[in-house]
Parts: structure tokens; C-alpha cells; sequence
């Protein structure tokens, strides 16, 4: 226990890197923005990060498997984008999991000292948040209010009081331990699980505060697809719920390929 | 895991310091009782502990958010306090939480090596306890019969058998192998949750025993206002079970900025 | 987390000691059984062993409270008695509490490197097993067939298949990595609950097996009044069942002193 | 916490060696193949792995007990088995149980650290996997796309998605941080459990690719021999089920020497 490793590719020269993270989450808001920037702008893979605090998300540990059958450990993955419109080069951190509950200090930690190399100023992190509020809003919690304030121009606002936890929380707390300035930056979760439209206004606000020069076409695909997709699936869910009690008990064996 | 820092701010002259000890835990006794004090006698803040033994209080790693939108990690805060009118000077220690189970020793250690450089030869921490007596009533538990009976002076009695369990136990219980007396003060907890009426008992005590000049007249109102909003709070949930089962469910995401 | 602390008062000479261990587990046999040695045959009290591994028996950490209000952690004792009639002195250890799951191996195996020094041959552990025989039988489960043999002179059988779970079983399963015999010896459990006599029955057996001068009179007498106790809290408790619902809720605070 | 010893009895010289891991899992397929190997071409033991980590199946720690009485650690088992008719000597790994959850990473590196003198370039973890295909098939997850190739000629089909949990998983993506080819070859889970069909199927594959002497005669009579009790046992649950419910709560003390 306690078993972390970082293998380095590459170490890029960057021009005042800021570190965005999205890891899955509440609605899957920070996983699917992130990874939807590595998707579309293409960016160097750096480091990955291998350890045994990071667990299935089921809570159990093994090996993922791609849709070829190759098996993998759970990992965060580096990429640094070079941004030719904005100020800051980017670092972004995807990952398969989260940390386990008694190890995101640790995690957190290991990170910052890996992207301390590169004199990264600030760090943000991509998440999701329950509220009751119509639309899509971002709501932010940072190391400052001062940061609050410079986001109220891209018409985020401040979550107040509660708590922000997992890694999106911890990573802007130790930041602050650090020196480093910190935002959540939270997109407002409504009924679709995941939420590709929480996913977007987050991105939107990435775009406009650091000059990103990222398309969203293809995101809004995805938003109208996987509606159709949950329309299909409230359909199907209603019809299977009509069916006999019969199937019940033969559903766990389903999927072949799936848990060991 | 294990990671714990402190951050000392300054390390004033204190004359025979003895440590007061009051973290969330049953009625949130000790909590308010040297919250109160702290916000009263507005001492100085001499040192925090940060550790990612320090969950949020419903089990979770995280970051607090204060109402203005800042993000912290859990803490202790230590404030140091000049007694004018007492033989004691005093040490605070406040927090946001309790350690997690199995690291109560650890933290509670890491509080000791700290104090040891005041040479504190008394802790008291502060807690409820669950009992049918009527009214206000202090109870204790002490590292030496001699402390029980020195207390018997302020109307406080012994808390025979059982356990005290958390931070309010494990402080004691190892401050006596470290060769310091130890008391755990603990208010009788009644109907209201946070019990402030409890915090109030155990407070004279402490102002009696220390010779701490220390006003209740705020906490009163404290008392008065929480009844009213006890008394209102149970009229509401009367009137709320009263309303239609629709509700069901929708409660969950009832307040922006709240757990994400 | 990892704190083990052994605090040693003296180290007398030993005659080829075997060490007995009792602590908490089923129907509280070993406890009881170690107990009774030390309060009739009062030997020295040799060290203690303090570890935040030993929590209290709800799982939960903090201290114990004597009924004079005094707490200490949960902790370990270990005992000599130099015995005038039999071959070997035995060094007894009694306890609060089982060491948490996870720690069953480090505190064994602090166990055995302190009586490392006595050159222990041999050790013990009591407990109870559930079974349906009639009467009071003696089970055993041992590092080696050879001890088993020699057990059957006293009326032991062996315990055939399944575990042995605890510290009951780890510290044997340890002792013959050690290169040291061991020995569970569990009294078969009935209604009672704990079980003063199966703690009787393997009493009987260890008295025969180590010549060892002890009168069980006293626990005869134990013996009848819990059956006396029990058979009044059977009746009691029929009664109370017939009380009013009203009751229900308001026995969690029944005791004052209990759990804080 | 943490202890972990490796006992070596031997050190033999193996010729290009492949490691066959068979530990407890879905439908003990691993365990039944793996154990069965061992019964019939009885290779050499040549070392034996302790570990606090390796708890008992049920999750408490403990010692597991033989028909003798004769009490013993849950452990891991190395055995070297030279093949005459083969390219690749090799060592099988046989155990009682799986490592804890959070020390599958730390036992899988032992292991990795412990075969890595013996040079080994494959490691083949054998499971279960639970599916709804017809007959015995076997799926394979590897470290590689080529190695599910070659699999393709033993009819090995490729396990899509998902994950595979556990030892089974950890060990091969472990082994490919390591520069090792790992495979995990799971047999399809029917209806009775254990499954030694679904070992049956497992050990089709291994005797064609590793061209292993290994007959399977008796495993037939196993087979056979379980279905008639499996047959026999579901008819005694019936059986049972129509008994009176006084019964009930009889039957955790049903069997001498179980769990203590």
C-alpha cells in the first residue's frame, strides 16, 4: 500500500502553464471536459501516473480493458497543449478514477510536486454540482476571493459554504499549502447522467478566460445524441419495467467481458 | 496517508499554560464552548494542523467553503491566551473535525509534541455526554482520582465506567503517558442538537476553575435564539410531514453550494 | 497510525516460561479464563502494551473509564507467575480488546519479540468455539499433530477444518513461524453469554497440563450467580417486552457515564 | 500492518520459465486449476509467501485449520515444475486466499520481485468470468493485442471492456509496468459453484499451448462426482426448505471446530 509511480515521456518547454484537471465526478462534468479538449486539440502526452490508491471506480482494485482486450491499471494521464491564442500553456490531467478517500492527500500531493517543474501558477479543477438552479450556471470556489471576482466576468459564481469534496476539492486545498492559486470551477448537474451539457458550459468559461481555441461542434453532437439516448433509455426502462418477474436474477449475467 | 503538517504562526512567553481542547462531537459541546471562548477573548492565533487524517465530517476527503466562496482543508487552529486575572495562561485548540478512527492517536500525539515546547502540564478537552438527569450537569474524567476530586469543588462529577470515545478520550488517555494530568469535561446533553446550554455548564467550570474572565451574556442569547429556532424548526417539521409525498426526492438538491 | 508503545516494569528471572493469552472473543472464554489466574494467584504485573491498534470493543477509538472515573486506553498486560509445583512459569496476558483486523499480525509479533527474551516455548491462547456437543468439551487447534496427541491425555479433541479467527489464531499461526509450539485451547460455548464455565473447562484442562495451584471455587461461585443473572434477565426481559412502546428510544440514555 | 515474508525452500534452475497463477476467485476456476496441476504432476515446492495482507476468505484474519487440527496462515505456495515435453519450465502460484483490497498492488509486486530471478517472460493469471454464452468458453485479457492473437489459435476469444478485478487483473498489469507479457484466461461460469468445468476449459488451453503432460482423467470424475452431489445438494435444499422453521437460528452452531 502506498505504491505510486509516475513515468515521465516527455518534459516540453511551457510558457506559464496553468494545470486544468478532470477527473469523473459528480455528473461526469470534469472527465468529459477534459477529455474532450485532449480529443480536439490533440495534445503531447507527458506522464502517466500509476498507483494503488487508485481503485476501480467500483471501489474494488484490477485492470480496466479496452474494447481489444488489453488490460491496463487504473492511471492519471499528462498532456501539455501549447496555446498560440492565450497567455498560459496548458497541462491537463485526465484520469480513470479517483483517488481513494484516505489517499487523495497523497495523490494531490504527488501532482503538485510533478507540475512544480514546470512553475505552474494556478490550477483548476473540473467538477459538477447539485443545485436546484434552471439552465446551465458554473459556480466556482477558489484559494481567494480575488479569484472569485475575475470570474464573475465569464458569469461564474461563487458556491457558497458546504464543502467541495474528492479530488476536486483537495487538489485546490493543498494548492493553497503551496502557493498556488486554486478554482473549482462546477457546472450545474440536471437530470441526464453524465452531463455533457455541465460539461460544456465549464468549457465555455475555459475558452473565454484563457483565450482556448477550442471548437464545441462537435460536444453539441454529443449533447443532442446522448439525449436521444436517454429519451431511448426512459423508453426502454418503462417497457422493461412492464416485463415478468421472471428475468429477474438472469440480468447480472449480461455482458460477457465485463466483472471477473 | 499520514501526511500532517503544522504551520506556527508565532510562539508567544506563556505562564504555566494548560490546553483546552473542543472539537465537533456529541451536542457539539466542546466545539461551541471554545469557539466561544475564542470568539470572546479574541486570542492569538498561534499555529494551524493540516492532515489528511482530517476528513470532513460526514466521512469524506474534502475542502470546507467558507461563505464567501474561499475553499480550505479541514484544520486545527491553536490561539494562545494571556490569563490577567488567572495562574494560567491558555491554549486553545479549535477545529473543523475529528480525526478519522484509526489515526486518533497519531493527531492527538502530533497535538502533544506540539504543546510540549509551552511545557503544558494539564489538558482538558471538552465534550457532551448522554445521560437522563435533569438540567445541566458537568461530568468528568480524569487521569488521577486527586483531579476528580479538585473538580468536586465546582459541582462537576466523576462519569463512572464506559468509555469516552474520539479525540475527547484519546487526548487524555495519552497525555497520562506522557506524564500530564487530564481531564475530560463533559456537558450532559439534552433534546436540542447543538446543545449550547451544555457548552454554557461546561463553561462555568472552566471560568470558575481558571479564573478566566469570560462573559456568557452573548451565549444567553445564543441559548434564547437557538430555542426559538428549536421550538420554530419543530413547528415546520410538523407542518412539513404534513405536505404531500411529491417532495420525496426533490430534497436532495435543495441548496446551491452544497456538497459536489 | 502504528503507534505500539510496550512499557516494561521489571524482568524477572523465568523457569521455562509458557505464555497464556486471554483476551475478548467468543462468550469471552480466554478473558475470563486469564482473569480468574490473575485474581486468585496474583502474580507480578510485568509490562503493558499501549497501540492505537487496539481500539475499543465497539470499534470505535478512545478510552476505558474505571468506576472511580479514572480513564486509561485500552491496552495489554502481561503477567508472571512463578509456579512452585509445576515444570514451567507462565507469563499471562490479559486485555481490554482484540487488536483491529489488520493488525492482528504486528501485534502478535510485538507480543512474541517481547516474550523473545524469556524464551518462551510455548504458547496459549484460550477462546471459545461454537459448537452443538452437550456439556462442556475442550477443543484444540495446534502448530503441530504431536501437541494435539499429548492433549488427549487431558480429554482435549481436536478442532478439525474451518479457522481459527483473531488473535487466538494469528498468534499461534505466527508463534510456528517463530519456531515456537502453539496451542489454541477453546471451551465449547452454550446459552450464556459470557460463559464462565467453558472458561471452567479449560481451566481444568491447563491446571492438569502445568500442575498450576489454582482453587476454581471462586468461579463456581461466579458460575451460579450468572446463572441466577440470567435466569432474572430472561424474566426480566419477557417483562420488559410486555412494557409499552412508549419507552422505545428513550434507553439510549439510560446510563449516565456511558458513551460520550 | 505491512508484514510480509517470503520462506524459500529451494532455488532451482528452470528452463525459459512462465509463471500460472491459481488463486481463489469467481467459481474458484483458478484455485481448481492451478491445485489440480500441482495434485497431479506434483512439482516441487520451492517457497511459501506470509502476509497481514492475506486475511481469511471471509475477511477476518485468522488461521485456517486442517482435518488434523493442525492450524496454519493463509499463505501463497510457489512450486517449480520442469516439463519435459515443453519449451517453458513452469512455477505455479497456488494459494488460500486473495490479498485485502487495498494490498493487491504490494502482494502482486512481492510476487513480480520474487519470479524476477528466474527470469520470467509471461505470467498467465487464471479466473472466472461470468457470461451468458452456451458450453465452456474461455476469454483472455492480455498486456498485448498479439498475445490475444496467438491466443486465437487455442479458440481464446478476446474479453471486451470492462475489468478484471482483482489478483487476476493486478498481477498482469503489473507485469507489464515490468516489461512482462501478462494474460489472465478466464473460463465462463455456469450454474454450479465451484466450477471445475470452467477449470476444465482453462486447463484445455494451457496443456495445447505450453504443451503440458498434464492428464485430466480425474478432474472428469470431479466433475462428475460434483454434479451428482450438486444434484443430490440442490434436492436436500428443497428438502430442507419444507422442514419447520423452528429450526431456524439452530444452524450457525451446526459443525465442531468451524469458526471460533
Amino acid at each position: 500500500m502506498g505504491w505510486i509511480k509516475i513515468i515521465e515521456h516527455v518534459r516540453p518547454k511551457l510558457k506559464d502553464p496553468i494545470l486544468i484537471q478532470g477527473l469523473p465526478g459528480l455528473g461526469l462534468v470534469g472527465k468529459l471536459a477534459v477529455d474532450y479538449i485532449i480529443e480536439e486539440l490533440k495534445p503531447t502526452k507527458i506522464a502517466e501516473l500509476y498507483s494503488d490508491y487508485l481503485f476501480l471506480p467500483d471501489g474494488r482494485s484490477g485492470i480496466l480493458v479496452s474494447f481489444e482486450g488489453v488490460g491496463y491499471l487504473p492511471r492519471y494521464e499528462f498532456y501539455a497543449y501549447t496555446n498560440p491564442k492565450g497567455p498560459n500553456d496548458i497541462i491537463l490531467l485526465a484520469g480513470d478514477t479517483q483517488p481513494v478517500t484516505w489517499a487523495q492527500y497523497t495523490i494531490a500531493e504527488k501532482v503538485l510536486e510533478y507540475v512544480k517543474q514546470y512553475d505552474v501558477k494556478m490550477i483548476i479543477t473540473l467538477g459538477g454540482i447539485l443545485t436546484r438552479v434552471a439552465g446551465k450556471q458554473v459556480f466556482a470556489v477558489a484559494t481567494d476571493e480575488k479569484l472569485l471576482k475575475q470570474l464573475e466576468a465569464y458569469g461564474v459564481k461563487p458556491s457558497r459554504g458546504g464543502a467541495v469534496t474528492g479530488a476536486c476539492g483537495i487538489m485546490i486545498g493543498l494548492a493553497k499549502l503551496y502557493g498556488i492559486d486554486g478554482i473549482s470551477l462546477m457546472g450545474s448537474v440536471g437530470e441526464i447522467y453524465p452531463d455533457p451539457e455541465a460539461a460544456k458550459a465549464v468549457l465555455e468559461v475555459l475558452i473565454k478566460a484563457f483565450k482556448i481555441p477550442l471548437s464545441l461542434e462537435r460536444l453539441d453532437k454529443i449533447i443532442k445524441d446522448m439525449k436521444t439516448k436517454a429519451a431511448i433509455a426512459r423508453k426502454l426502462k418503462e417497457y422493461a419495467r412492464m416485463l415478468s418477474e421472471e428475468r429477474k436474477g438472469k440480468e447480472k449475467k449480461e455482458l460477457p467481458g465485463f466483472y471477473v
